[in-house]
């Protein structure tokens, strides 16, 4: 997963790119990149890290210019290298030319061996290059026609910014997979960010949602918008981001995420009651909406009984001693005086693994609670994403192989309740699910051949 | 404010002070160290910096031996700068010994100034060093003697721990101001922690608070205590560690920190109620346990109005144009779905300067809500604080110049209530407050002579 | 101007080639780096700075493997970037290739274009990559006969290493203009180098210099070599190499370096005598050798009258007040005891803009010589260099539009005298220039329509 | 050994410091440090390294004011860390203090001891902190007097320059052995320096060397001179600054560095001559002025047979392989054309352990000598130096157990010839050597009872 954020038309417009990266850091924490344009050129500067740590002041004067764009990575496609770094940046014959991905393509491992047998370089493992390459060998006319027929050629989930020496273009895919959104500062400037929040740290109004398959240059302060793209028969924005990747103080697809988890929530406690439990807690930070959720439909009390920490860092040390549940301790810890002794339903998204599920159920238990019922506010994940989300092949995916009821044996909780789809679909407002990619939990892929595709982004990220 | 952590008689001592360090990071951010003995020489390492960047297994391998202590600092007397950075680690007459402080000495400068005059060369700033070299010019014959010697001689906060090549030495001020707990490992390690929730992560058995004025020795596995100083005529536990400091999941003089904090939003509740609010929320992290109870007790719902990010950096380069609200922005956003149209009670631990405050009460305003109550789960902060919390001087703690009527007007709330001092007494168990000091709210500091003392204290941090 | 190293066939090749870049750190301090094959992949290291600062034990652990190229880089064409450290190093449809390349190509401007404007995307600014993108678009069918239809495309100066998976490839253009030799270790390891001080310091023996149009290929120990490349009508071996470049321990062109410019000063003395001198002190470390011939020649006794700094950094802090001759100060400092009052000959390889000679005249004034007769080992230098040495362009180069007399009076010295063109050819063994290039000196450029490919350079360079 | 430079009065006096270290590189380059004063305060810069890597313009900035003082330190007393990197600076009772010492103290072991049992706390291992010790314990009323004190208790070498916040002092020991110069600028700044060349580099002129015993108080523009310690009995300059240490082209001691040493080789030929030989060449760079005074007085050609690396870096990557005399190819190479068929005398400066020695002839007539004549041009050094110079201890001196005939067969030469103690007092000018410390080569220890000292010597440094 990965966060792009853009802006043209600002005197500030890296130093609102770093905070715009700021605000969207939980959407990849591996590396991040700033590209600006002063109008005669590009400069870019990209490095392995967190955003605070990447950028300083004299970092960002040394990126001058009114038009500027970003990116934040979690690898998904390429490996965890500085030349995967986005947002790509290169030179060539119609000039220069940088790009900023969220998704990733299916094809980009077919396409880049035919560009290879061409004679085509390439500079990075990552899929977004093929996209450039395509670009640069496009015999049309402008700029926006190269990029049409580049796109034409690639399959899969992109939100894309590209920024040249005056234009800056957004574009999200014809299936509207990751979102995009535009937004406006009161000085007139178009903004354009993964999410509303970093819209709002820095007060941009939001204007809109990229429609999906639209394609809006904006060049000397015009925006154009046009959709140049085959309408595909259904739309499959990715339901995983309701569930678990945005923040929830940002609207996505329309969307409050935060009522939306709510409603999750209120809808688990339906449909998976714990009628006997004392207290409702959540696996913090992204469980709390709908723990919350579930305790005022059920009307058990919601308390705090996982504390997240704030200052886990990126490695640690292992002690060599057995300290149980040693990895997720770092992250959380229990509050033992409120769940000794008690009856609890835990909320949490989602169980990829298990493993993780299990040591937070034990750290519970030991904690002194009575029963732990685990509450899954999604349905049982089975099915890797090849759209972004950087989920693990089928083979590790806990719920691909085991019933409700051997997943509840293996994390040790008393009793285990996932959300039903349809469920799902309720608390997302979209009861068919028809625009909606649900493929991690239903298997339904949505570009054709899927098992093709599947297989060719194994191959590529393999 | 500090946190100190220290470990003998294990082959790990240097990783497990580490992992501890971790526990305790929310007690100072600026500078971490390890000093560990292999009962032949002490080896160092400090830095200015968090526990997670500071070190590595290089690092920890570096600093080998069965007996560690460490510290992280957030800086209270003497300057933000390497040479502050604790442990402290000297060679003297005597040997190596290193040394790791919590607390704050009123009379520190009046010593120093003594010590230099006499010939003393001061490596640092901080008070905690006058210590050191009290002990290094004692005449008394034992390493204990010079210590008790040297520490009957500064007065003021101190939670200590003492390393030589064959000893750890643990000492608590008189009063008991600042927490240290003694801690075992099932394979026999003794552990000494500022707070519980390092032995938890360690998984370190909690064996007892140390006695304010006790002493330990643990040398060669053997643990002896004694109580050389005078005893006072009271105690003065710091209320602030149970309303702000510590960490929820610990257990603090006796109680659990969350469960206390609980139990000021609920007498909060019934002092200062909000009969007309929709809402409860919290300003995260420290305001959540106590909006919870004060849910509980008025049964109004409580929800999550604020979020706070996970990645707030160290500097951010703040955009020219004004961005209102700024700085709490990067570490707060507010759910505006959740806000808008309701009226709202935010409960937070306290107001200091009341300029964040002000800033959290507007942007709960621009996020849509009708009316905001700020509820406060501790008396008004009109005293400064000598004996280790960073407080400002008193021209700046708003409290102390201004009336609850008069804040409210300032930080644009509606209504604004502090819960009283007696009922904070309740919640902490102490209904007459005698074994805590709350010299913050009462202004009644429990060192004589305080007036000349408090002059000593900001000379020295001047 | 650059150097390159490489050797297969040795289980050290990373070590061996690090040391051969150190023989070879005075032909390039800009960057260096080196590209190893362990037979099955490629691996590289390149970064800006001198080779002892760039490479240790974990890097060059880091670069396992039989073979290796390596390369110290000043840079000629393309910026001072890091991207344009070489060996340039790309994965293409026919696997993995790493190039070193010293020299200039003098058409890869207009090569660049036409690459470009048929989609190819460069890297880095440096003319060597066109050879890359040439390579990957070959039609041909073996790695080396795209190697050679791509050779046939570019026109220039260039002394190559080529590495792949299994093969290493070395190639010298048809004119010979830049150094290449070839070396044999003990062992049997092939070795090859830009000179021969980098064989001797690894103790390989020097089997020969590869010929002018010759390419070698070494595949599992097994050389072949080829003159795939037209005859050109003569040669045309750098002569500046003689003059200045290559370290005078090193044998070039057949030649011992030092005897030919100890050579050198003595047709000087006798061309340009100065038969009233006292002392005949050189510029170290380049016009030793010839001060010492022409002092034997003319019987003036040799001193050591300047002294050169061995710590000379990268940026100095230039104070603010005028110092006099301060840039030359920090590298040359005068012997005031051997210069006083004595009529002094100073001996320097070349005059470029003056500045240099300037300063230096007047700082061996300042130190009390009567007289200075400045005698250079070289004709004026005229005319720029587009085969690889850095020279400025014409404007600057004072030779182009000052008589003898006028630079004499520039630089402020009592004489000025340079060897003749046909004295240097007497020097080098080669009267009548035959085999050399010296068009720096002449404006004699070998490749047809020079003008033309000047323009090309000059473009490319801006 | 060390460097030192100070300067006061001068608006750029950081500035001019960090030139002047550059020009005293050469008596170390382990670190190098920086104490300026603005009149109020004094702020430093030390680090581990080189001068021009160490300083840049943001640092210099950082430590404005009119006076500073500098060092560049080559461990002798106290190991290889940043804590013992020069100037010393520390606050005390009387205010900052910052010391540079060139020299090494005898009796600071048992200065060191004492000082702790009276409760001092040392921060580093170098001697010269015991001054600051004993300077902070004064009773005496002045700072002047307050440091005579602390000096008068000290016994062994120092040049020392100090800086407080208004005063620069400077002091050199009463047997003067080590140089310490002053200077001034036009402008009428102060400056003291190790070397004239310092002094050249800046443009100040050289005023005069202090008196041994000299100490010289700076303050305000006005200069005090004093000699307040007793007169000892004799003089003690250290000779081997004239052999080897000082560049060649400072004047020390009232010579020119490059004269003596060219006497010297001179006096060699004399009494060591090689009438057989074809060639004198030099073991570049300390023995250059002496090879040309042996070939002057011997009428045997002067030519270059060994050349010096420029870029010789601090850590290599010693081959597995037996490369022979490898640590020496790094740093020389031998011009295979000049030396082969010949008959060589080589001039070096000093045989310490014989090893490289041993090296250089070998690579000598692996380049084809017919035969090596080894000449010296001091006398064998068979003693350690307990007053700075970084010499190993007698067992590692070959001289102190071998016979020059025995030293010949180790290193391999045809013939080996040492100056006389005698002839080495005429190239100095002091044919009695009344003046001089010889101690390394004579054994004659000018510090009373030297068994003792020496041994304190050996214990601190151990």
């Amino acid at each position: 997963m990965c966060g792009i954020f853009g802006i043209t038309g600002h005197a500030e417009a890296s130093n609102l790119t770093y905070l715009g990266l700021h605000a969207l850091q939980h959407r990849g924490q591996e590396s991040a990149g700033i590209v600006a344009s002063d109008g005669h050129g590009l400069r870019a500067h990209r490095q392995m890290g967190l955003v605070a740590d990447i950028f300083d002041a004299p970092v960002l004067a040394g990126l001058p210019g009114q038009s500027a764009i970003g990116h934040v990575r979690y690898s998904t496609a390429g490996g965890s290298q500085l030349k995967n770094a986005q947002p790509l940046f290169v030179q060539y014959a119609g000039g220069q030319c940088a790009i900023a991905h969220n998704g990733n393509l299916v094809n980009a491992a077919a396409l880049k061996e035919k560009l290879e047998a061409d004679g085509a370089i390439f500079q990075s493992d990552a899929d977004t290059e093929v996209i450039l390459h395509l670009l640069a060998r496009s015999r049309q006319g402008s700029f926006e026609q190269k990029l049409v027929e580049a796109l034409r050629k690639v399959e899969g989930a992109y939100s894309l910014l590209v920024l040249t020496e005056n234009k800056l273009v957004a574009v999200r895919d014809p299936l509207g997979i990751r979102p995009l959104v535009l937004g406006r500062m009161k000085e007139g400037a178009y903004v354009l960010a993964s999410e509303t929040t970093a819209l709002d740290l820095i007060e941009a109004d939001v204007v809109r949602e990229l429609e999906p398959g639209e394609l809006l240059v904006i060049e000397n302060g015009v925006m154009r918008t046009s959709k140049p793209f085959a309408e595909p028969p259904r739309l499959g924005r990715c339901i995983f981001e309701q569930v678990y990747f945005a923040r929830p103080d940002s609207v996505l697809f329309g969307n409050s995420v935060y009522e939306v988890r709510k409603r999750m929530g209120m809808q688990l406690a339906r449909e998976q009651p714990a009628p006997d439990a004392d207290l409702v807690i959540a696996v913090p930070d992204s469980g709390v909406a709908a723990a919350i959720g579930f305790s005022q439909q059920s009307g058990i009390p919601y308390d705090v009984g996982l504390i997240r920490s704030h200052y886990v860092g990126r490695t640690f040390i292992e002690p060599q001693q057995s300290i149980r549940h040693f990895g997720v301790k770092l992250k959380l810890s229990a509050v033992r005086h409120v769940i000794k002794g008690k009856r609890v339903v835990v909320v949490d998204d989602s169980i990829v693994r298990g493993t993780t599920s299990r040591k937070i159920v034990k750290m519970i238990k030991a904690a002194g609670a009575l029963e732990v019922h685990l509450r899954i506010s999604s349905p049982p994940t089975k099915w890797p994403c090849f759209y972004g989300i950087d989920t693990p092949s089928r083979q590790e995916l806990i719920a691909a192989s085991h019933s409700t009821d051997e997943i509840a044996r293996y994390v040790t909780a008393d009793s285990l309740g996932y959300i039903s789809i349809e469920g799902l679909g309720e608390a997302v407002g979209d009861p068919s699910r028809g625009s909606f990619c649900t493929a991690c939990f239903s298997g339904q892929y949505l570009l054709g051949e899927m098992a093709g595709s599947a297989q060719e982004a194994n191959k590529l990220t393999a």
